[in-house]
């Protein structure tokens, strides 16, 4: 189940990846049915909020019209920064599964930021699910930007 | 000089508080001149991420034309959350001058988001300024959801 929908949010970052945005991509699942899909939008939006996470977040939102999203969970191709880990955590989303973990990223904080419950409530973490094709796209777009 | 633009964060906290928002404002200023103001409207656009720091980052986006808001200065009435300091981080906002800081925060974790160097750059951090004042506002807020 868990692949099914990091297949959605793959796609979504494959659809980045065609608009020329760092390829990250995420879906939020309501009730076992995807609610919201997006991607990375910063250089187009240009505006550094424009993560895949918030922008899914912000159409959940919208959906339910409700701040506070709870029982749903977030699914993103890449761990999430601490923008995001703070939106998610705040927003009372229940779980985040993610593609891929990078070996530079700060899980350290991330984690702490997801489960903090001073801002909100602590977000159970689960990554790894198709981490080789969630990583593959993120590491081919990096070494293109090199040549 | 911060005095003049925290009053004006101040009054951003004060039309927040007359919506019934929890009473944060911010601005942003480039060049010596205001160039976003808001308060904190999560309840009323329904979204968790509408917090005042991260509304001016995205007007001044537009404004500017950029993601990067190099050379700008972000006032706000209270210590920001993990979520925006990190959006202010990632930014490249120069500066961040707040109001107040309340004993319960997490200044600690703050501090690390603002001053990371594998998302953004590291933004300086100015506290107390109008301090009593925006401090005030938000403790009248919540003295009177207790009543």
């Amino acid at each position: 189940m868990y692949e099914k929908y990091m297949l959605e949010a793959l796609n979504e970052a494959k659809i980045a990846l065609e608009e020329g945005e760092v390829p990250v991509g995420a879906v939020l699942v309501y009730k076992n049915k995807i609610i919201a899909k997006s991607h990375n939008t910063r250089i187009q939006d240009n505006c550094v909020i424009r993560h895949a996470e918030i922008n899914v977040i912000q159409e959940a939102s919208k959906i339910l019209k409700d701040w506070r999203l709870n029982d749903c969970s977030l699914y993103v191709t890449l761990l999430p920064c601490p923008m995001c880990s703070s939106a998610i955590n705040q927003s009372r989303i229940k779980k985040v599964i993610c593609g891929t973990v990078p070996n530079n990223s700060d899980y350290t904080l991330i984690y702490q930021i997801l489960s903090d419950n001073s801002y909100g409530k602590p977000v159970e973490l689960l990554t790894g699910i198709l981490e080789e094709e969630c990583s593959k796209i993120l590491k081919n777009f990096f070494s293109k930007k090199r040549d």
